[in-house]
């Protein structure tokens, strides 16, 4: 296992790197190329045709390259892969990404015949590889990608681990915008070699990865990926898709996975108190970003704060959904609040700050994370935005202050927080501009779906009562 | 019936207003002041303390206004809304909105008996009243309201009838950045005399609206809710909080209303083949959208294009969790796509065109929708932001072009068709870009969500076998 771990770090920290394939068109592969030859990553582009690429000597194959390769990148049409592979094993290459599709996912049998050989190749050699069908790797320390990445945003502590190019770029670059950040990614396409289990063992005992997430269409290793969970030291929240019969068929021509029968995975995920199961992207990303940015509360009283009081409601019939309890305030929290709030406000069950959340969240909201009968505070924010534009820069500077003063209580008594803004992006923005999101990676999440806190708050509890505390 | 109906519209078309409560201040309420005294709808401001407003005379109380008052909104201190009422009731005004909060739904007693007596002064007079606790109305056909709310989108077919103020501008604004318009819309709150029996029969009257959403928290006249349903003529689709004991306490501290077991209004809604239940009020909006904009699919049959094997596996779950079919595309079509993509594209169940859909998309598009096996199309559509961003603007040209495709097949086969623009807010905008959305009113709706687009394909079939079939 050991091995395996020192094995996988070659696909995000390489010294060396070949691009076969490489190409100046703007084609699949085309940024990859781009932005690891300007890199401080010593790159060799490898290409039939041409001499050069993007100014750099371009060599005909990866064994004329004068250099020893720890990557190999493979980008070229699926017929030439066997052969780029053999060539790369030749030359010691520690570590391919195929990424090239065209293989057993196509469901034509010479396509899947040509998927046997590789797995044979690569079994019968010390050489790793991840894919085919794939986008690869983004390490967000050190800034190595093969996935068409930029770096835009800082570092974070979520690492994912996806059957899915999606996950690659597209979900990562959703989730930056959402002030959710990650550590390292990993999409493993049709898993000739490198599988969720390789790289669950290798994220758990990366120092700079705290959650890992996990995209999964099936596994062809249920034994060692039941042993992988049991040592797992982190939580590990998991989409499958393949729920019904026909996903299955279409997991089956995606990554030629056998999804199996959903309920067997369902009653495996169940078996461990760190492992949760979720059911589509935006909540998988949101719910890690819990687990990587918020202290695990102590019960399952959960306070909601908000200015509306309908979606308070529908934050309580979320509640009880995921069995945990509207927090039933002290009578000196109730005093404090109702000292502070206009007589026609309503703090039955939701506190409801109504529109005068502005003259009254400071004393309330201080009152509420010190109450012994909370655990969890979530804020629903929503406002209309014609009498805020009327009221201008200034609204903002309050929200800012607001925002400092609920993060400076969530801090003081160490209990998770989630902010939910409701409506329109402005009104997301507005928050994210009001908390400085990007400036730190360890604040309150922002979400947009009520259920999605809620959610991240069950699941928090029950890795605190059943795993983390038995760990401590 | 018919009486009810003529008096609701001066609600909505009213020849003269007066603000009871109206301010310069920007507080509640100054927004609607500000728009109504700049507006077309003859405006009278009514302050105890002022001469002026915004330029205007003001007058001490109403019934020194020179001139007959079709609708009073009423914007001031809850303990002297009674008097204001009983002052418009011997004026002689035809409406009221009181927006004032403050009643029976802080749970003091002093305020709930202020409510009972409005409710008691209400049923001696013919006023019609609308509220208390709510934003009153919008009206996009005279741009008429009393919501703070501008108009800036053009009208659609969307009506919203709501127990929430919420649904009265920031819903709406959300909506409208998604390109889904309305006709009108009411926040009717604590109901001391209009509410959604009214509502709806005015609504199912209206010729500019087409589908109605309805947020209820909970109904006073459930008989006459019932008869409602029976003779509405058009889709209504409903989101209704308090389904837990917690949630349903929240609604009786927000708008005093008797949630009810929940399992009442479950079988309620479901004796009606044109009432639907949803979740959320993404939701709500995302399927009315589609009812507004797109013909009655023939059947269950789905077809799922994408450039994405496991978004494209996401839905097919959803596909079975729904109870619809992955649509089985007849040999013709398998063979034309067959002909134009590339060996390695999948196209075993949902239709993957991968990454190179840009080559493939129109003749595939068209066979898909011409396919007798075909009802509904639903486009998957991401894509990472770096390779778009160096491929420029020539890529969204040829986008462009797709889309006007995807629209004319989607006509001239008169199938429902949904987008989904999966990942940031910068996807679903080059979606609705390349689509022309805001320039017409009648297109292929977008939403982020696969579940919603598909959920909607399931109500629209009902609706056409259960209830449009039957009527025609």
């Amino acid at each position: 296992m050991l091995i395996d771990v020192l094995e996988m770090d070659v696909f995000f920290n390489p010294k060396t790197v070949a691009i076969i394939g490489a190409s100046e068109k703007p084609r699949f592969g085309g940024g990859t190329t781009f932005y690891l030859l300007n890199s401080k990553f010593k790159t060799y582009p490898i290409n039939i045709n041409s001499d050069t690429i993007l100014g750099h000597k371009a060599y005909k194959n990866i064994k004329d390259v004068p250099d020893e390769i720890d990557l190999a990148i493979i980008i070229i049409g699926n017929e030439y892969v066997l052969q780029s592979v053999k060539d790369c094993i030749e030359k010691g290459v520690k570590g391919i990404i195929i990424e090239s599709a065209g293989f057993a996912e196509t469901g034509i049998e010479k396509y899947a015949k040509i998927q046997n050989e590789l797995v044979e190749v690569i079994k019968q050699s010390k050489i790793r590889v991840i894919g085919p069908n794939c986008v690869g790797v983004s390490n967000f320390s050190n800034q190595f990608t093969s996935s068409d990445m930029d770096f835009t945003t800082p570092k974070g502590y979520i690492a994912v681990i996806a059957q899915s190019g999606v996950l690659g770029n597209v979900f990562i670059d959703w989730a930056n915008s959402q002030g959710i950040f990650f550590s390292k990614t990993a999409t493993i396409g049709n898993k000739v070699d490198v599988d969720e289990v390789d790289l669950l063992d290798y994220l758990n005992e990366d120092p700079e990865t705290t959650v890992i997430t996990l995209y999964l269409e099936g596994t062809k290793r249920g034994r060692e990926l039941k042993k992988v969970f049991g040592r797992m030291k982190k939580p590990v929240i998991i989409l499958k898709n393949g729920r019904s019969e026909i996903g299955s068929r279409a997991v089956n021509s995606h990554t030629s996975s056998i999804a199996g029968n959903d309920r067997i995975y369902d009653a495996l995920f169940k078996q461990y108190p760190n492992v949760f199961r979720v059911d589509n992207f935006y909540e998988l990303f949101n719910i890690a970003h819990v687990f990587a940015t918020q202290p695990l509360p102590k019960g399952k009283n959960i306070a909601i704060v908000t200015g509306s009081g309908s979606l308070g409601a529908l934050a309580c019939d979320e509640i009880e959904k995921q069995g945990l309890i509207l927090a039933n305030l002290t009578d000196e929290t109730i005093g404090i609040i109702r000292s502070v709030i206009p007589n026609w406000v309503s703090i039955g069950g939701t506190i409801d700050l109504g529109p005068s959340m502005f003259q009254t969240f400071i004393p309330s909201i201080k009152a509420i994370f010190k109450d012994k009968n909370v655990d969890c505070v979530l804020f629903i924010f929503s406002v209309p935005r014609v009498p805020l534009q009327r009221m201008g820069a200034n609204r903002l500077e309050g929200f800012r202050i607001h925002m400092k003063v609920l993060k400076q209580a969530a801090d003081e008594f160490k209990k998770p927080c989630i902010i939910v803004a409701f409506g329109s992006r402005w009104i997301f923005d507005y928050v994210k501009d009001a908390t400085e999101y990007s400036k730190s990676d360890l604040t309150i999440p922002i979400m947009t779906q009520i259920n999605h806190a809620i959610k991240a708050f069950r699941f928090m509890n029950e890795y605190n009562k059943s795993f983390y505390n038995d760990k401590k």
